[in-house]
């Protein structure tokens, strides 16, 4: 009896049917009659075009958005992590102090941050299905292959500053072209001390009530110069009222809500708990470190952040797939599908087909699921200087191949992001690199076991530390000319290398393309050839009614500003400056930093520091702009309570919310807190 | 198709009817006729009573046997680390060096080892029967209880030496009072060096082909002189044959081949996964503190090792849950229960009721879990100084009270073990307490939430590493004299306490009291009730054709020395003194420490080092010993393979094997490596 119940509930959850405020839509079909209906309102077409020029995109994965039209744009302080570490030093460590360019010519570059801007999408559908038509399915995948990689790379040939990607929608039922503009002079404009961008720390992580300045400002040139943006989100100090409609613009990274039940099982059983496991430990390892001295905790900080978030990210997803009811909520929605596809003949005579090669495939993904993550993956070798390795004998190999035939992490198309990441002056903390390799190492051997070829060919007779030691003590890759000369050399530079990294990272490389080889092969396409098949039946049953999973694409998510029930407690949408002063401990992660000491007792201690809204966001949403029906900013997304990471795999209205840093406190911060006068005045302009 | 195929395999795996070698027996109840049908054996009572009488129990969880007439016993070396870590020091690292008691009074005092030789096991069902007769069920469980604990104590009383125990079998269809012999008196005589025990170190733990020296040898002493033990088991060097019957007595710590779906649900998506990444993460932070320095490895060896194994063990259980059709076969099997239970009305007219009782309880389980695991079993906590000021202050608080309504722990009974733990002189390393209590406090914020009631008290506005300094660096109770004055003192004492400590563990413990009530209430107890009314139907259908649930009471197990098939290639039964040599490879944990390499090339190359074998053990079994049909010993139980780990919840005679020493790598350390000549004489004597 409580079983049904519940099977039943969460049946109504799951239901195909989107729940009022799920999706992550694309912005050329919004679902415009549930927001006439429902909110009375009418986007209309200047409306959306300036949500697609000022919603930006971090190479790195985060979303980000225009706040002037000089240029400057906003996203959140963990968002350019990166870039702190890169222009902190042993001397000024900018996690601690912050930063602030008091002048425009102190604005400072960022040495990896790429931004990208949708130009244009177009829908290449009709085109693929010429190309197919009438082909097997086997000639068809090849030649839609080969279509997709010549659309992609003719679409931004000769023109480096534009990028181009194909993207696959509702599993391949639909193809687009998307078209970016390429930053790459970008630079930092402002960025708090960590303690308040990250206030409340990994405790507070994922969770509401919240107090965190989880923000930045940087700034895009071009020839040297701001760039013109004409298009941007001027910000409402005043924010969105309570039950107030609000959008959130950004790319979302990846949702997998339409999944089958093995992988959702796979998941849960295997993949997540590994994972999770592995990065609890590392993140074991690295806090201590990090105890044996400040530069230890400088150079560790960024990859512990990173794991702490992971973690708990994985945790949210395997806690939301391992609630009572839901994996059964999945089997009986699938087979509700199944049952669909078989009557109209959807997928042909042999309806099952599909899901039983799925299955087939979930097992064998099971089977080599620890190879292909420790060789890969490089879970066994956690090393940048070891990832500079392979990708500069990888480069060596595939460069010389048809654009087609490569590994597409070097598709032409891909070669800028890489050489940008490879030739980055970024130093690399060799001290960090010795430590994260010969620990994985050590994971390595677990995993694989010692009798494992690939493990006797990386440790022969030495144990995991002796081995890290030597590569990372005896390679020169963290110099720049070096990785340079390697890269114009090409294979001939590779093979005469003496350097110990390189030619480590020669010798197991055999293993790990053969494990990738079967994994395209036996899980990866096998599942791709399916999932589309399904996705068509799906997309056959409900048309672009429903929105396409997220895909790292420009979308638009609609909300209210609303508080939620948890087990009986109301939690109000808003936290106030006064919240924050009486949460802080002054011991970390509840410090304060010395800045905000110089808060009064005046009204702002009403304002807004941070606040919920019931927006369908997810990883990569991070930085996007929380906005009114008027097009001005009243939010910037920084996280999402707990409810929300199983938003991976489904949303639920009741509980899932998005946390977003108040115009209020953006306006406090840079006015009274840190007198960022030039930026305050760009931002909130005099009338 | 497959699905139902790989569902049907497991349903004959998985069928109550046991498999042929799968079964820890009572003594009392052996399965004569499959041992008379399968192996044309039929024990004695003189044998069954050798077993009895030479079968030991190491308080701390393992198993042991005497091995010869003077009170010498056979373990494993890691089921003694705790006596290795007490008896070393700065200057001497017994787990480097080993030991060897050369001349018989160099036998040393192992300070908290506490050996129980079986007495006698008697049926206490009749009694139980005859007092909860006619009685409703709330009262019956309670007019049990107090029997049941009446007659425990009554079983010992004014006999220190003695330990009584009621033990439930069959869920509580049967009950037995076992009365052991307690020994505390027990001193080290041998114990290689942990290179050797160890061999092959985490990689190679629970696998197979293996190479270990995981013995020790202890002796009993009863008013200073060495017990006299004329009912041993004198090894047989040569050992067992390919395939030869042999048996494991000992005393497997808990199976749980019983629990419902719902039960193993929350063990596979809750219990397991939180035990992992917790544990986790705890060595990947032990590991880090070990490298800071030999002293740092030397005192968190101990535990490092007990973090390592318990990882991997857990991880098989979470394996074997996890694995395809498993949950589906058991999910089948509960069906199959429940309909005859059903049919037959073996559970009154609600027959669902039970089941669903169970599951409304395990919902609970899922939402205290965190509370119950961080406050009352102390993962939020965890220093051994805090655990022992814990103790101190319950009871103060628990002795004064009559017996029966004591909290378990602090019932009479309890009393010698918990003094012996209490006033164990063996020192406390304070770096690794401030190190583990500072760790700890940070998952008990981070699984509770800053906000809950005893993460406030418990860090007020301090951080989980200042409580942590302040705590170890305060307090004395590292000092075995101001524990004795506590003790004694009672509950004045410990209210006139100002050691911070106490202080600290009087302040948190009403909030591990609530939940610990509240887990015993709404959980531990309904899940007893219910459990026992499903077994009693289980017990109704089956009788004791079926083996109890391992209990930690004295069980034998039958098998064969046997390989297995793995992935299609075929395990050989027994490893060789030339493979450890070829698998060593200088470098820990496959480095054979200086005394091996005394071997020669001679015939003892040849000899077997371990095996295998299929009889049915769990944690618990360690430093059992293997037996032949005469009763001799030919083998010592340290570990399963992988698949064992599976077994806590069913037992696959395919691949399910117990990996032991083998007898020849005995006798040549003993002779040959470690020139012990005194032991080796008193182990193989000269005919």
């Amino acid at each position: 009896m409580h079983t049904f119940r519940r099977i039943l509930c969460a049946l109504v959850l799951l239901s195909p049917l989107a729940q009022a405020e799920e999706g992550m839509w694309l912005l050329d079909q919004l679902p415009l009659q549930a927001l006439k209906d429902d909110y009375q309102f009418e986007p209309q077409p200047a409306w959306r075009e300036r949500l697609q020029n000022a919603t930006l995109r971090l190479a790195g994965g985060c979303s980000a958005s225009f706040v002037s039209p000089s240029g400057l744009l906003l996203t959140n302080h963990h968002c350019i992590r990166q870039c702190l570490a890169q222009l902190s030093s042993r001397e000024q460590n900018l996690f601690e102090t912050g930063f602030q360019a008091t002048r425009a010519e102190d604005e400072r570059i960022c040495p990896e941050v790429e931004i990208h801007q949708l130009i244009e999408s177009s829908d290449i559908s009709p085109v693929i299905a010429q190309v197919v038509k009438d082909l097997a399915p086997a000639q068809a995948a090849a030649a839609r292959e080969a279509a997709l990689a010549e659309l992609q790379t003719s679409c931004a040939a000769g023109a480096p500053k534009l990028r181009c990607e194909v993207v696959s929608l509702y599993g391949g039922s639909r193809y687009a072209l998307y078209r970016y503009r390429r930053h790459q002079d970008v630079r930092l404009a402002f960025a708090p001390e960590a303690a308040i961008a990250h206030f409340g720390g990994d405790p507070d992580n994922f969770s509401f009530p919240r107090y965190a300045l989880d923000m930045s400002l940087l700034r895009i040139y071009e020839d040297g110069r701001p760039l013109s943006t004409p298009q941007y989100f001027p910000i409402k100090a005043a924010g969105a009222r309570r039950d107030e409609l609000v959008f959130v613009t950004g790319h979302p990274g990846a949702t997998q809500r339409d999944l089958t039940v093995t992988q959702l099982t796979a998941l849960r059983d295997l993949i997540l708990p590994q994972r999770i496991s592995y990065l609890a430990e590392l993140r074991g390892v690295l806090r201590q470190f990090a105890q044996q001295g400040p530069e230890q905790q400088r150079i560790s900080r960024r990859e512990y952040l990173a794991i702490e978030n992971a973690l708990k990210s994985f945790r949210g997803r395997h806690t939301a797939l391992s609630e009572p009811g839901f994996m059964e909520a999945r089997v009986e929605a699938e087979k509700v599908l199944r049952k669909k596809a078989a009557k109209h003949k959807l997928l042909g005579p042999d309806s099952a087909k599909a899901w039983d090669e799925i299955n087939q495939a979930q097992q064998i993904w099971r089977d080599i699921y620890a190879e292909y993550s420790m060789l890969e993956l490089m879970r066994g070798y956690q090393s940048d200087l070891l990832a500079i390795a392979r990708h500069l004998v990888r480069a060596a190999q595939e460069r010389p191949k048809p654009d087609a035939e490569r590994l597409q992490e070097y598709a032409d198309t891909a070669l800028p992001q890489l050489t940008q990441h490879l030739f980055s002056a970024a130093p690399i903390p060799l001290q960090l690199e010795e430590l994260t390799l010969g620990w994985s190492l050590e994971k390595l051997r677990e995993q694989l076991r010692p009798d494992h070829p690939a493990v006797q060919i990386s440790l022969g007779a030495q144990n995991p530390m002796q081995v890290a030691r030597d590569l990372v003590r005896g390679t020169r890759l963290h110099e720049l000319d070096q990785r340079k000369a390697l890269w114009d050399g090409g294979i001939d530079a590779i093979n005469a290398s003496s350097d110990p990294m390189i030619r480590f990272a020669r010798l197991i490389d055999g293993a790990a393309r053969a494990i990738r080889q079967r994994h395209e092969q036996e899980v990866e396409a096998v599942i791709a050839r399916n999932s589309r098949l399904i996705s068509q039946a799906r997309y056959q049953v409900e048309g672009d009614s429903r929105y396409p999973e997220a895909s790292f694409t420009l979308r638009l998510s609609y909300g209210q500003v609303r508080g939620w029930q948890d087990k009986g407690r109301q939690i109000d949408p808003f936290t106030s400056i006064a919240g924050i002063l009486a949460r802080a401990t002054g011991q970390p992660p509840f410090a304060l930093p010395a800045s905000w000491s110089a808060l009064g007792d005046g009204e702002e201690l009403q304002y807004a520091m941070n606040f919920v809204s019931s927006n369908d966001i997810i990883g990569g949403n991070s930085g996007s702009p929380v906005l009114n029906r008027e097009g001005e900013l009243v939010g910037l997304v920084f996280d999402g309570n707990m409810h929300s990471l199983g938003g991976a795999y489904a949303y639920d209205g009741r509980y899932n919310r998005a946390i977003a840093v108040h115009p209020q406190a953006i306006r406090l911060a840079l006015q009274s807190i840190y007198h960022a006068n030039r930026l305050a005045e760009e931002l909130f302009p005099r009338p």
